[in-house]
């Protein structure tokens, strides 16, 4: 069994977009617009800062009080979208209730649409076009794979989960590399059957959800759920003790999908379109 | 074994929609495009035009020859796309070389695409919004499905082919009806284990591909190709003779999803926003 090193590979992605912005002939821009006071909202947001200095790249935070109206958000994203020393826009989620998070994700250009949910960037996915950027974490994924020289293409891929940010757009990836995808969620029947005859497995659920005993030794596992077990400890949705005997690769968590995610992100960062 | 009788269920779906535009306060007005002199396409377009007139809805038949420049089209498009008077604009594919698709495609106002193709559809349907439109051919499937009472969801789904036209808006359609979709093509290694363990099949490759022993005898066997065999013939996929024995619900070619798909895009064009 071997271990998918997310943070050794995302050091590497840093570096070498750190090299990448130190060409470029304008240094990118990203703002990160924080919404109310959610704590773990501001802890990814100063993540993103952190990393975006790493590499070389100009970031801003503009926060908001959760009482902000839908329309003072709009036009403050308009007004990004027409500012070009801004080149990246990223909207932290959740919103207040009150904001509808679709109205406000379709306003960002997709040119600067550094987390690559707008519709134009999700329908060019699906259509097989080349979006603006790809969603960061199933991007980071495949960097992952990539670097361990993990062959996608023919392969049986098992994506469980559908959210608009993890599953679908890694189904839509793996799908574009080749594998034949099957995507999984709550009303699957027979989960454990699919999980061991698959030979990538990627987990976006948040529950410990993958524990069988693998039917396939060359299987290659990804976790992307990470929340804190009864004792406080973090984990993720594979069992990680029982399952990874029987693999041939395993994300760690935490370790694994999570820096690849961050590297990810800061690689759209630096583009400028 | 049950023959799905499109002919039979596209008829019905028609009076529906005869009865809904009839009970609207305006008629609906198709326009479709017809760019060069594909025999095929002339016959589709006709097809279309014959359908609209049958439940009440206006249709036009624009022609351009093949050497139209892409310009004039979209400014062609533009034109309808402000003209109030018209509800739907469809181009019929396949369009000259010179001509690029989805620059056409992307052009069609969403709210008038009664294809389903434009990126904003496609997006919203692959984020789980609801688009304008959904794309004729795997809306008519579901329709079909419905019609007979077939459950969708939990069952495992395969979809054999992964055009923008069928395949993927197909795996989108079942995903959200809480179906587990397999995507299967070119690439997939073990085609007949997938196909034999569904439960619901759609093949769209337009070649005989599905002739395999089926292993459950409670599937839904659904052929979306149409071709002539080597004697002339119309057939689809699905080895007919050979699997129909082992399955529980199976599309004839034709009859099956071909006049379903008419059916389909006439709802989708009886449709005003």
């Amino acid at each position: 069994m071997i271990l998918l090193d997310g943070k050794k590979t995302s050091l590497k992605i840093l570096e070498e977009v750190k090299k990448r912005v130190a060409e470029l002939s304008r240094t990118p821009h990203l703002v990160v617009i924080l919404v109310g006071d959610n704590v773990a909202s501001r802890i990814y947001v100063n993540n993103k800062k952190k990393a975006a200095e790493k590499v070389g790249i100009k970031s801003t935070i503009i926060e908001f009080a959760s009482d902000i109206t839908e329309t003072d958000l709009l036009n403050k994203i308009s007004e990004l979208n027409n500012d070009n020393d801004i080149t990246g826009i990223l909207v932290q989620l959740p919103l207040p209730e009150h904001i509808n998070r679709s109205k406000i994700i379709s306003a960002i250009s997709p040119k600067k649409d550094v987390d690559g949910f707008n519709p134009e960037n999700v329908g060019r996915l699906a259509v097989g076009m080349e979006p603006y950027f790809y969603p960061a974490t199933p991007q980071g994924i495949i960097m992952l794979l990539d670097e361990y020289g993990i062959k996608i293409e023919g392969k049986n891929a098992v994506v469980i989960g559908r959210s608009n940010i993890v599953g679908k757009p890694m189904a839509q990836m793996l799908l574009k590399r080749n594998a034949t995808v099957t995507i999984c969620h709550s009303f699957t029947q027979d989960l454990d059957n699919k999980i061991k005859t698959a030979d990538i497995v990627v987990s976006a659920v948040g529950k410990k959800i993958v524990r069988c005993k693998m039917g396939n030794k060359n299987s290659v596992l990804i976790d992307v759920g990470i929340f804190r077990d009864s004792n406080g400890k973090l984990t993720g949705d594979i069992d990680f003790d029982f399952v990874s005997p029987d693999c041939k690769y395993i994300t760690p968590v935490p370790g694994g999908v999570g820096p690849m995610t961050i590297a990810s992100l800061m690689y759209n960062a630096s583009k400028i379109y």
